[in-house]
């Protein structure tokens, strides 16, 4: 009987085990999981700081007891160290006893995710954070109820930071950001994302830009600025690193940021070593040639579909890449994207549309402003990338916009996209037929 | 200089003769329409008497005063009531002096809509109403006003009659529903429905299916039922006819049920002569050879676009045809649909999809099931038909299904569909992912 070794046991790999035994149900899957646990959704653990998320177990989708009712072998605590993928074995560690083992393998399939950047200043700092694994989670949840936290600084503006500043002022904590830089959450172009200060201000944030951390003693933190600023608990989120160090001397091919490089069958340069999740390179669906790594988890459960079908026989599944198509919440607002990022477009020739109209029936009582704005191939019309943000509907407009981008449709099509209009919900011309006719207009001055 | 006459001038009319001004500057443009208001938002109508649109003049786009800013000529109150296509005149009536004249066009534009059908038993009843155009509504708010009306009876149980049920029930007025059939809402499948009668009934609606009003006296209507109820007022809303009586001897092609025959440009069978709005009939998109009347205003603002193309000298532009994507709110419940009827249906082959999902992350405290069907062809997986219910999300799930079945998408293509995925507005594998891999499971069924 054919071996599956599986490294990691979150998102990617516990997603491709389960799909594994759906599609074949008698080979032998094992799942090494180098934390205390397996299968949780992590996107959620914000949420449930904040209390939106109510019982810790909704995290929890499947576990040891529950794989082993499906006859997968489920080893948390163990951590793969190394892989031989000419001898096809992994060497194990089990972090209970020390103990290094091999364990052979046909088919191997690495989720070994990311870790979170460490600022320095915040090693051994007793009462700082990070917000990565569910053990981090229980961490975070039990110092704040056992020390009666009432402030917590919270470092950096990415998207777990923010949720996180949000699920705290939810809670009624006062919140304090620190922040390097003085744009707020990167993936939005700073010149739409003048809200995040308007909203953090609204809720009784105190907001330091351009600032960092430099040292922690007691309960109060020196920044760069030399300001003092109380920190009685610090939760810091600056971004993640790929979990591949013990692949160095696998022969697995990397990237130069570490990840793991993936074709569209979601194979490695190795046979039959196959990668998902955090720790991945795969490919832009909608522009040739363009490597890209997104760590989202829309894009690690569709590959984890394409991976076990491959591994049980059905190689015509194929993985499209990815439009990086992407949502946020920060309290009133939905902060949306979806494609290359603003360096990576400097490649191409591209122009804007910029288009604001209400989400629905401007008659409507409650009817929201949306903005749109996509960037389109000079040449042929085909969006590159877009972003959206409003404060309703903005998902909505996401998701059409990937619907439409992944089949080819271009920016001067989108005046043919057919909505479902009624006065709750749209214009009769939507926000993206605009979009498309406000496209025509500028194709028709190139030419 | 060419002459443009336009025969309507609500949604379609209106704004043909926009788009037309803003292509060509120097055209002249004649509006005839025969109410005594154009270009105002009848979608709206029900919102305005419930409230959530706070003010008449909110649905009104343009009146023949800012018209004329822009050098169209309006001529409200004037009907036209012959058309000779080869002379290229029409016969228009002033309904102030009942005088008919003859006014010649080089390019004319039909978009006469649509006439409420009316109830023969309630002919001639002073508090029985419809509400079809912009007086229809100023008349029953104001009967509703003058009469301090706490009670009103709605006949039918399409969307203008639901939509008018919770508007009235907002206004804290109380309903009696009279519906002919015992399904409310034909456009849904009525083993999807059960949700109308437990919202009705929530909202204290009495309902008497199977029940027609066959006599008014006084304040009482006696049903077909035998039944006599309470009457003080009636709005009836069982369908509507298209407004072509006038197209009777013009040689231009009205299929069975009156609607005028138009192709990809909007064109009818006559030169020069176009046709848009509720009164035409048109093409599927995603069928082929498969005519349709659709009275939904995104065709028709659509079509607008295309005929003002045509005329203006860009014949390039072409109307693809509609999905028919459609939406309703109801009380909670959004109801919405999009491709053949059940009926037209049953000439092709085809296998169900059903899949009832959380709309966000599972563990999310306000996640709500959104219920996707899709009727896909068995040959070859396109999507025919699709229908989705809830509480929240449908609207998003309906317009990314059209995107999708617009640009040649099919069921188990669904699978592929990247979403913007965070627990507030989607699980990583969405409902239409689902139900794509769903639909991958029934087609390999049939191989």
């Amino acid at each position: 009987m054919a071996q599956v070794i599986i490294v990691g046991g979150v998102a990617g790999g516990a997603t491709t085990a389960a799909q594994l035994r759906r599609l074949d149900p008698e080979i032998d899957i094992t799942i090494y999981e180098k934390g205390p646990h397996i299968s949780y959704g992590n996107c959620g653990m914000p949420y449930h700081v904040g209390g939106e998320v109510e019982r810790r177990d909704q995290l929890i989708a499947a576990t040891p007891e529950s794989f082993k009712e499906r006859d997968v072998i489920v080893k948390t605590r163990h951590e793969v160290v190394g892989v031989d993928s000419d001898a096809k074995t992994v060497d194990v560690k089990n972090l209970e006893d020390g103990n290094v083992f091999k364990a052979p393998y046909d088919h191997l399939v690495l989720s070994p995710g990311a870790s979170p950047r460490i600022i320095p200043a915040l090693e051994n700092v007793p009462q700082a954070f990070v917000l990565h694994a569910l053990h981090h989670m229980d961490a975070i949840k039990s110092y704040i109820e056992e020390h009666d936290i009432d402030h917590v600084v919270v470092v950096g503006a990415g998207y777990i930071s923010l949720e996180m500043v949000e699920n705290l002022v939810q809670r009624g904590i006062h919140v304090t950001l620190v922040h390097r830089s003085k744009n707020i959450y990167k993936p939005l172009e700073s010149d739409m994302s003048d809200f995040f200060l308007e909203e953090l201000h609204r809720h009784g944030v105190e907001v330091k830009l351009e600032a960092e951390i430099e040292k922690v003693e007691g309960g109060t933190a020196a920044l760069s600025t030399g300001e003092e600023i109380s920190a009685p608990m610090i939760i810091a989120g600056i971004g993640i690193n790929p979990s591949t160090g013990f692949l160095e001397d696998s022969g697995i091919t990397l990237n130069d940021s570490g990840h793991i490089c993936t074709d569209d069958r979601g194979r490695t340069n190795k046979d039959c070593v196959y990668a998902l999740g955090d720790s991945i390179e795969t490919f832009y669906q909608h522009v040739e040639d363009r490597r890209v790594n997104v760590a989202l988890a829309w894009g690690a459960h569709r590959l984890a579909f394409v991976i076990s079908n491959q591994i049980s026989g059905n190689q015509a599944v194929r993985f499209e890449g990815l439009l990086g198509t992407n949502i946020m919440r920060f309290f009133n607002y939905d902060i949306a994207g979806l494609g290359l990022s603003e360096e990576e477009l400097k490649d191409y020739p591209y122009f804007t549309v910029d288009h604001t109209q209400k989400s629905k029936a401007g008659y409507m009582a409650d009817s929201k402003p949306i903005r749109v704005r996509i960037y389109a191939h000079k040449k042929d019309g085909r969006i590159l990338r877009a972003s959206v943000v409003g404060t309703e509907g903005v998902d909505k407009r996401i998701d059409i916009l990937a619907a439409h981008i992944r089949l080819g449709g271009s920016a001067t099509d989108l005046a043919n996209i057919e909505v479902a209009y009624s006065p709750p919900y749209s214009s009769p011309k939507s926000v993206l037929n605009m979009v498309g006719y406000k496209a025509i207009e500028k194709m028709n001055e190139y030419r």
